[in-house]
C-alpha cells in the first residue's frame, strides 16, 4: 500500500524518540487512553509510522517560550513519519488536517515545522496539476528565451479602471508581458471588478491586435466561491488569460475549484506566508507548502525576490525558485513568481544562484517609479536580463545600456 | 465612511510609529517609492490610518530571531490600524489578504500579531452569521440548562462503519447528545463516508423514533468543494443534524459556501491553529480569528479545554469561550466546542470560571475508555456538570455519584 511521507524539524524537552511516537499517535490512531476497538490489526493498517529520528543539537531555551525545561534542554531533531494512503485517500484537506493539524498543539513540542512531503506515485494520476505552468504562460504571452517581466498596478489600491486601464496601455506599449492586480484590490469603491475587466481588456485586445502580442492581466479574482466564478467567466469573455487568487487567503478547496475550470493561467499570490513560515521553527517550509497549490493547479507562484524589502533571505528565496522548477509527478512546472523590491540589480545574482529565466520577474515602483518612465523602466528589465544571461555584470551593464544605467542611478544605491 | 479597525501585537527593533506607518502604507496604497498617480486625494480615502501606538517592553533578543538590534533593543507595542470599507467592500478573502497578509513579511518587525478586529455595523447586516447557533443547537439535540455532552468516535481511524454505529448506538442509548468524527477521517479506505452516514443515521433515527431525542452527529465532510456539497446533501437526506469541517484545511470561501447552505448546524474544527496561534509574537488571537468563521456562518466551534492535554493555558481557553459568547452583531452566539483531555473532572473549573452552559462539551478517551464502560462514561459527564452548577465540588461529586466517582479513580489522579 503507498505511503505519504513528511519530515517535520522538531524541538522538544522530552525524549524525541517519545515525542515523535506521540505525533504519530496524535495524527493517525491517537487518544490519551486505549479504547475497545483498537486492535493490533487497526493499528497496523492505519497507524502512522515514524521512519527515523535524526537527533541534532540541544539548547538552552525554547524555540516558543513557555515550556519546562526538564533536565535535559530542548532537544532538535529531524523526524520523518508516514501514513498509509488508506487513511485520506485522495482527500487533500484532511491530508492538511493530518499533516498541519492538532501536531502543532501537542505540549511535547516546543517547536515544529512541516519541512517536506513525499506524495505517492497515484497522486500524480489522480491530481491534474497545472493547465498551462511554464510553457503555457509562455505561450500566452509569447516570450522566450528570457523571463516574463511583469509589474504590479501601484498605487496598490485607489486608482480607476479607466486609469488602470492608461497606465496597462502604456505598460503594452513598452513591451511588458504580464501585469497584475495588487493582492489587496478585488472590487474596490472606485473600481468595481467588471469595469475594471472591461476598460483593461479593451486596451490589452487593442493592442494584440496590432502587434500580435497579448500581454498577460492577472485579475484579482479573490473573494468568495460562486464570486470568484463569475468573475472568472467574466476574465474568459473579456479575452483574459489569467486570474490571480491569494491562496492563504482563499484555502486549498477554493483555489481546487477555480483551478479546475482550465480556461486560464492561475497566478497564486501567497500573501500571510510569512505568518506560516518566518519563525524557523513553527509552521512550514516552502518545498512542502508548494507541492500543495501545484496539486490544485496554479500555474504561478510567488517566491519572494533576491534582496528583497521583505525579512526573507536570499538563500530561502533560491531554495524556493529551485522547488517550483523540481518536477512534481509528470505535471508542468510552474513559473517562480520573483518579486519584492525588484528593479533589474537583482537579475544578476538570481541568474547566477539559478540559472534559470523561467520565471515571471516582477518589479512595481522598480518600473513604475523608473526616472525616465514605466516604458524605460521595463526595457531596463530586458536589458539586465540580456546582460545577466550574456554573462555581463551590473556595473557592464551599465555602461552598455542607457535605460539601466538610469535604473541603477535611482535604485542601485541600496545594493 | 464605515472604517474595519484591527489592533496588533507587535515588536520592532526600529521606532514603532514608523514601523506602524510602514504596516499601514504596504498594505494600503503602499510601494517602495512614490508612484504617479498617488495623489492625496486618494490618499486619503483609501489609505489606512494608524488610529494609535501604545508602547510597551522594550526586551534585548528579538521574538522572531535573525534580526539585527539597531542600537535601541526590540520594543514592543500595541497599534491600531484602520481601513475604509471602501477598499474591500464585502469581502472576507480580500479583508484576510489586508489584515493579515504582507504584513507578517515586513522587516520592520521582529514580532507581529493580530489581536482583535473591529467589523463595522453594515457587516452584520450583509452577513447572516450561524443558522442554528446555541439555540438552535439545543433544540435539534433536545438539551436545555446543561451543557451539550458529546464524544469523538475514537480509534481516530480504523473502524468500520458498523463498528461506529454499533459505539453510536451505545451512545445514544448512554444518553448523549452529540457524537461527531475525528478531523483526520473523512473517507477512509475500510469507512467510506456514505456507508458511515447510512449506517449511523439508521441507528440514530431509529433511536430517535423510540425517544423523541436526536442524537446530532458531526459527519466530517472536509474535502474539495463539490464533493463537500454532495456529502452535506447525503446528511440531509439520511435525516442528519450536523456536518463538520476542519475550517483552516479547507478555508474561508469552502466553509462559507457550505454554511450557506443552511440546513445543518456546522461544527467547525480548528486544527492546524496551533501553528498559527502558539506564538505569542506571531499569528493571530483567537479573539480575532473567531469573527470570520461566524460571519461565515459556523454554530459550534472548537475552543480546547481547561487543563486540556495539549499546549494552550487554562486563561486562553477562557478567554476563547468568552470571545464565543460575546454578541457578534445581532447574530445567533455560537457553542464553544470545549475538548482534549476532558473527562467531567474540569467541569468545576470550566463553570467557576464561565459561568455558563452553553457549551458543547467533548470527552474522547474519557468517555469511552470509562472502568464501567461508555454507557458510565456519558452519565459521569452528565453528573460532573450538574454537581458543578449545584456549587458542589469534584470531592463532593464524587461522593455523591457512583459514576462520576470511578472517572476520578480512573482520570483524576493528573490533576
Amino acid at each position: 500500500m503507498e505511503r505519504i511521507t513528511a519530515s517535520y524539524y522538531i524541538e522538544t524537552p522530552f525524549d524525541p524518540e517519545d515525542a515523535a511516537k506521540v505525533l504519530a499517535g496524535e495524527q493517525s490512531s491517537g487518544t490519551f487512553v486505549s479504547v475497545p476497538g483498537e486492535t493490533e490489526e487497526l493499528k497496523e493498517r492505519f497507524a502512522a509510522k515514524v521512519e527515523s529520528v535524526e537527533l541534532l543539537e540541544t539548547v538552552a531555551q525554547p524555540a516558543i517560550p513557555g515550556a519546562t525545561d526538564r533536565g535535559r534542554g530542548f532537544q532538535r531533531a529531524n523526524v520523518k513519519v508516514s501514513w498509509s494512503i488508506e487513511n485520506t485517500g485522495y482527500n487533500i484537506p484532511v491530508l492538511i488536517s493530518t499533516l498541519q493539524g492538532n501536531l502543532y498543539e501537542i505540549t511535547q513540542f516546543t517547536g515544529l515545522r512541516l519541512m517536506d512531503i513525499q506524495l505517492p506515485a497515484s497522486f500524480g494520476k489522480h491530481y491534474k496539476g497545472p493547465a498551462f505552468g511554464v510553457n503555457g504562460c509562455r505561450e500566452l504571452t509569447s516570450v522566450t528565451d528570457r523571463p516574463l517581466i511583469g509589474t504590479i498596478i501601484k498605487p496598490s489600491i485607489g486608482l480607476t479602471p479607466e486609469d488602470t486601464a492608461s497606465l496597462a496601455g502604456t505598460l503594452a506599449t513598452a513591451g511588458i508581458d504580464f501585469i497584475k492586480d495588487d493582492e489587496l484590490l478585488s472590487s474596490s469603491a472606485n473600481s468595481p471588478f467588471e469595469s475594471r475587466v472591461d476598460a483593461i481588456m479593451n486596451v490589452i485586445n487593442r493592442h494584440a491586435d496590432k502587434t500580435g502580442k497579448k500581454v498577460m492581466y492577472a485579475f484579482n479574482i479573490t473573494g468568495e466561491i460562486d464570486e470568484m466564478l463569475r468573475r472568472y467567466e467574466k476574465i474568459v469573455n473579456a479575452g483574459g488569460t489569467c486570474a490571480m487568487l491569494s491562496v492563504n487567503s482563499i484555502g486549498y478547496p477554493g483555489v481546487k475549484k477555480i483551478c479546475d475550470q482550465r480556461a486560464l493561467a492561475i497566478h497564486a499570490h501567497r500573501n500571510g506566508w510569512g505568518m506560516l513560515t518566518r519563525h524557523p521553527l513553527l509552521g512550514i517550509e516552502f518545498k512542502a507548502y508548494q507541492q500543495f497549490w501545484r496539486l490544485a493547479g496554479v500555474d504561478q507562484l510567488h517566491v519572494n525576490g533576491i534582496q528583497n524589502k521583505f525579512w526573507e533571505t536570499d538563500d530561502s528565496v533560491v531554495n524556493s525558485i529551485k522547488a517550483c522548477q523540481q518536477q512534481l509527478f509528470d505535471h508542468k512546472t510552474i513559473l517562480p513568481v520573483v518579486s519584492s523590491g525588484q528593479w533589474g540589480g537583482q537579475a544578476f545574482e538570481t541568474w547566477r544562484r539559478t540559472q534559470t529565466t523561467d520565471l515571471l520577474y516582477m518589479a512595481g515602483g522598480g518600473i513604475m517609479a523608473h526616472p525616465m518612465g514605466p516604458q524605460a523602466g521595463v526595457v531596463a528589465l530586458q536589458q539586465a536580463w540580456q546582460a545577466a544571461t550574456d554573462g555581463l555584470t551590473l556595473q557592464q551593464a551599465a555602461t552598455q545600456y542607457k535605460e539601466f544605467a538610469k535604473a541603477v542611478e535611482k535604485f542601485g544605491t541600496k545594493n
